[in-house]
């Protein structure tokens, strides 16, 4: 990565630069609304982007590993759930193996709520080291925005 | 790192538990503290905790390197600044080399007003290639949290 790369479809609007949009901010923007649809229709399938070696830290609890992350988020206390995402920034990490930070702030709604929970939440993607086009969750940071 | 280190100050409350929380978390904590005081005191300041391959995303915006990022926090438009940190939540990396997460929700009060700004923000911290005990700002990504 240098410089041009970070910067392109960055601060600039023009179609020629909206068309080569970075790809970690594709994978980024791909991964975030595959994880929600996933959460939101059937959290218990969210297993497969985890890996033992996984954290969660969920309004400051800490789980480790496919079962116990996937166990919280299937236990979390709702019947229906719907994540809107309202920002989704990404960056690329240049460490090896080289990742993409994704940083999400949204609305969270609950079974028949009408009133939107405010959330933040940070996920570090590493690639596949058999397939650099697949990515998992190595991290997984969550909380809620109380008003 | 293994399971026990993460857990390790995690979910426990024990006083044992407690005196040796991990040293990401210590060093993570110690980095927000450093960090949120010097913006509130002399942003310009900041340019030590920076590198040339640094990334910001603030506001959707995208900085990098250290005169990119530290002329964006030192032009924003305001006079006095101070951040309430609410949440600290911090998470190791197993990449080469391993970095530090940290993800801090909180308040921002701005020049005279009297309501606070919810903010979220994304660190990414890389250790020292000399000096291991010492981090820098590999990435950072900032968000208000309009209400």
């Amino acid at each position: 990565m240098n410089n041009d790369d970070f910067w392109v479809g960055g601060r600039t609007n023009s179609k020629k630069m909206n068309s080569s949009k970075p790809q970690w901010e594709q994978v980024g923007e791909a991964f975030v609304q595959h994880y929600y649809n996933t959460f939101d229709s059937s959290r218990s399938n969210l297993g497969p982007l985890y890996r033992e070696n996984s954290m969660l830290t969920f309004e400051g609890e800490k789980y480790m590993g496919v079962q116990q992350i996937v166990g919280k988020l299937s236990a979390l206390p709702f019947q229906k759930v719907q994540h809107q995402i309202v920002t989704c920034d990404c960056q690329p990490t240049q460490t090896q193996p080289s990742g993409i930070l994704v940083f999400v702030n949204g609305n969270l709604l609950v079974d028949d709520s009408q009133n939107p929970l405010k959330f933040s939440q940070c996920f570090y993607l590493l690639p596949d080291s058999t397939n650099a086009a697949s990515y998992w969750v190595h991290n997984d940071m969550f909380r809620l925005n109380y008003g």
